[in-house]
């Protein structure tokens, strides 16, 4: 049967996959945070002609199904089937904010002062052909020049000799050798090449998010990177946060199940990316891994479950250099997957990277790093010391937990203005056009201007009194913010939302102020604060701190980084010597479990109001706001 | 369907399975030099009752098919089948000689000198329970313990630690770890193990003929010998010896063929003793494997197509420590395996591990170390140098192409007198009884006698003339040296025979003389003359002097060893020491090309009269024979 789409292509499909798999399987990505479960309701598309079961409709309205629209997981075609796909639907590929704000990342890896020197090297060696008199195997021919030019205790896999003699003779004793270093007296081979062979060479940089999945496709002779892929972790269909996942992996085949979507994940995008550029698989030679504890555990199929039992302690912190088939990446099978080390259960290695890509550890002034991700981590240090914990801030700022929450790409609401005279909101739309959603920094100028504007009160509440936009909605009171009226569709913040998004942020501000606590420091000696995670560069601060989000510092002092998991394993993947720093920075980070240090639930009960109990710590929000 | 077999044992089988395939399957060996493909005739057996088809009967003669006889691996039941297996055609494992002729192997290992230090180690571990404060990771706190026990640098496979988080709390955070070192800064994680956990720890010594396979099983705790298993290397199907071997491997295909074939054969065996002594295959923590180059490049699935291409290169001399998985071996998945090196394309890993067996190599005297099997390596040498040399003998004395040969097992004739009146034969037989064949020693015996008493000539030719058991036979003349008036059986000698061994003994010998004059060196110097292979103590010197096979020094310099390949592999399995002397002594053997350093078909033309052209050189025989 097949599967065609308006203005798009045309596949083959059949009555046991769904139409998001179907789109999936051929590089056609829909929006879906629950990862095809049924639950979100975010993957729709709208039935043009054909015909079609539908296992559920979920929290479609009944306007939407009378408009022919479905939820392409929930969607089977039993003929030919001819869709269309609204743009609310389409999930971005590489949308610019949640990859990496560095657009010249060979710049900013120059600006490390460090050579290229990538996980995986190569070296062109000529052999002397071998005689009766000169006849020593040919592996140990390759060892004697692979000597001769200093490298020495080379190991070798049996993949990699099984196909030796071949190669050698093709090339007529010429060969070029990859591999990686694991450590000053060790290293291991990928490959041999004839010399003939296009030498192309490839590396993967991967953030592994507990919501999003991201890969660098990088050209590691020269450090280009050559393509961009993102997609939702399919895995937020057993949950949305860590806990809900580790649960599921410690029930009977949950982890693999959950191993398996991810890889599937990144494969997709691997096998997308290959295709594309004419990449032959066994060309991409090196990756490496950047995502939280529970993420890499899973990852790599170790069972997390110590990892939320007290005291919280995980398989790996420092992962050994295993290869691509361990890995069960759709690349070189001998490639090396170098993983970021992780400091505790709850402060992994894309912190790690992040503060590798912050540079703050070689700074001798005194730095905050915040990634706001689906959760939040925070790290307080310079080039001598670092202390870092973790808060539980929970995914609402990726759009996780939010009704209409989306992750900051093409059509999120990042920016609302509230008309003072008419209490009417404007919006500002990531790719201008119709929006779809709202992302996290929509989120916090929604409750900004809301509350500046009496809207709702310290606490998040509404006031259905100030304005007919405070309606009542299905799970209580809710705030129009957009209505869409060629889609009939009404994009609103609810009061669930409202209090998600405060306990979020208190959760944050908690952190923070406990971190520099134990750290015997005040805000004042911060210097800089770097603001990591899908914020971007939309992040304004100015609102963030009249939330009571962030510290009340001066903007000057704040640099947004974007995703700095992935940049930071970029720069890993691409320098020996970061890789080294990388190492160094996780052996100095010193983790604080907030719990058990005291006084963490009154920081927190006293930043659940917008934006403190305290107003002395926000004195510039206090004068702003005439208190 | 059932199979049952007098006297014995009943199994399941069923139309698609041969005879020979159930009966191996469960555990009972059938004579099979040719590997189950119906052409050398001899795995025998009688069906009593019940029905079956029958592919082919081979070689089978009329009386025979007529008796009910027919070979198993060309005949599958189509009912319930009884049937009765001669003697003759019973694989008798673990004979007493293919075997060792060294009963004491713990004694034998302790003669050397060395502690017992098996290739897989094992190391206790009280680690302290991890707490908030010490929340370091699991893989982590077992380095730390480690290190502290003195063990740096281990590395960890992703097996191994994706079981770690519930190996060390099942144990408390006690665990025994298993591990092998690659060498002095770098060593291989095996398998973790509550202590609770029985602690048995087993490893295996492998040898790899080109005839037959022999499997020690050894308590490595303490070089026990738990049980011996051997076979006939199933390749033979595809060919008698290492050239027709090669040349099917580099066939489509075949090389996977070979290997499979070749590791059934051991896993069959290795099944069959796990289940005998209730050893968990897990517990099977290292292997050590020894063969001659092809067989080794074979069983790792290497192409060994630039064997036999000049300048005859293997793909591996030194073989990287592989895992159990890589072998496909049915042991621990990441036991080690480690391969004796090679020398040369034609003097393998069994020649090194046999030289070490005869600790020739720490005599400051000179030896001569010769290993008659499938083919013929001969070495001279001393602790400080050695020189080695391959003579294309082929494996008429392992019982290949001689019409009764067989290997030195029970039901062997392994002497024979001719009485100087009758010219009528006695023979003595292995194990006693009515003989099934005739092994290598009994062939030099037959032909010493037979050349003494005027029934061949110097060339081998018989003399019909002298006595009727020389008669005519399908292929020519033959003599008739047993019949089994039950069975209706005759063994005899061929023309084809009697060429084929002449060509052996003759390969052998200008072998020797070569090495010795590209030594320098002359008959005299020699100390000791150690003789290798099936043989094992029943090879008589005199008569293979006179046969002009060996040279002609008194027979208190030759020293019998038996399989020396399988006894230095146990060596290397239980003693790291030894395993260094192993390499240092591949790598002090000289390989000496003897098709290229001139007058190699002289000698060969000399040596192919009984005993030789030139007297001289066998002044015992010309004086024996009044010449």
């Amino acid at each position: 049967m097949k599967l065609s789409i308006t203005g798009g292509s045309s596949f083959e499909t059949n009555g046991n996959s769904t139409i998001y798999e179907t789109l999936k399987a051929n590089g056609v990505f829909l929006v879906s945070p629950c990862g095809g479960k049924g639950t979100c309701g975010k993957c729709q598309v709208k039935v043009i002609s054909g015909g079609a079961t539908v296992k559920s409709y979920g929290k479609l309205g009944q306007q939407e199904r009378h408009d022919g629209i479905t939820l392409a997981c929930q969607t089977s075609a039993t003929s030919d089937l001819h869709i269309e796909i609204p743009e609310h639907s389409k999930l971005v590929l590489g949308g610019k904010i949640a990859v990496s704000i560095f657009k010249d990342t060979v710049a900013y890896l120059q600006s490390y002062g460090v050579s290229i020197d990538p996980l995986a090297k190569r070296v062109s060696l000529t052999l002397p052909p071998p005689s009766i008199q000169d006849n020593i195997g040919d592996l140990q021919r390759l060892c004697r020049s692979l000597e001769e030019m200093g490298i020495t205790n080379m190991r070798f896999a049996h993949k990699f000799v099984s196909t030796l003699m071949e190669t050698l003779r093709e090339g007529g004793f010429n060969t070029i050798v990859s591999y990686s270093k694991q450590n000053d007296t060790v290293c291991d081979a990928i490959s041999a090449y004839p010399p003939a062979h296009p030498n192309g060479r490839f590396g993967l940089a991967i953030d592994i998010g507990t919501t999003t999945v991201v890969v660098y496709m990088v050209d590691i002779a020269n450090g280009a990177v050559i393509d961009i892929g993102s997609t939702y972790n399919s895995q937020t269909k057993y949950g949305d946060d860590v806990i809900t996942r580790i649960v599921h992996a410690t029930e009977g085949g949950g982890l693999a199940d959950l191993r398996n979507t991810v890889v599937g994940d990144i494969n997709t995008i691997i096998d997308f990316q290959c295709g594309k550029h004419n990449i032959e698989s066994r060309h991409v030679e090196a990756a490496v891994i950047s995502g939280n504890t529970t993420m890499t555990h899973i990852f790599w199929g170790l069972n997390p479950a110590s990892i939320r039992e007290d005291p919280y302690i995980p398989t790996v912190n420092y992962y050994p250099l295993w290869h691509g088939s361990q890995a069960r990446l759709a690349i070189n099978q001998q490639a090396a997957v170098y993983t970021a080390p992780s400091v505790a259960s709850y402060v992994g290695g894309d912190i790690v990277t992040g503060i590798l890509a912050s540079k703050m550890h070689r700074s001798p002034g005194i730095s905050l790093f915040m990634d706001i991700g689906t959760n939040a981590e925070v790290a307080i240090g310079n080039d001598e010391w670092i202390m870092t914990a973790a808060c539980s801030a929970g995914p609402c700022f990726e759009g996780g937990g939010i009704k209409f929450g989306m992750r900051a790409t093409q059509g999120a609401i990042e920016s609302i203005k509230i008309d003072p005279a008419t209490l009417t909101p404007s919006v500002s739309v990531i790719g201008g056009g119709v929006p779809t959603g709202i992302c996290g920094s929509g989120m916090i100028d929604a409750i900004v201007e809301l509350y500046k504007h009496g809207i709702i009160n310290q606490k998040g509440v509404f006031n259905p009194a100030k304005t007919p936009l405070v309606r009542e909605g299905e799970d209580g009171l809710e705030f129009l913010i957009y209505r869409d009226i060629i889609q009939q569709r009404d994009i609103v913040l609810t009061t669930v939302d409202m209090e998600n998004l405060i306990r979020a942020k208190a959760a944050i501000f908690a952190g923070v102020s406990l971190l520099l606590r134990e750290a015997g420091l005040t805000l004042d000696v911060l210097e800089r604060v770097y603001v990591a995670g899908g914020f971007g560069n939309s992040l304004n601060i100015e609102k963030a701190v009249m939330l009571g989000m962030i510290p009340d510092l001066p903007s000057d002092k704040y640099i947004f980084l974007g995703n700095t998991s992935i940049i930071g394993a970029y720069l890993t993947l691409m320098s020996d010597t970061l890789r080294g720093e990388l190492e160094s920075i996780a052996s100095r980070m010193t983790y604080i479990e907030l719990s058990v240090v005291g006084g963490y639930m009154d920081e927190y009960m006293s930043a659940m109001f917008i934006p403190h109990t305290d107003l002395s710590k926000f004195p510039s929000v206090a004068a702003a706001l005439g208190l």
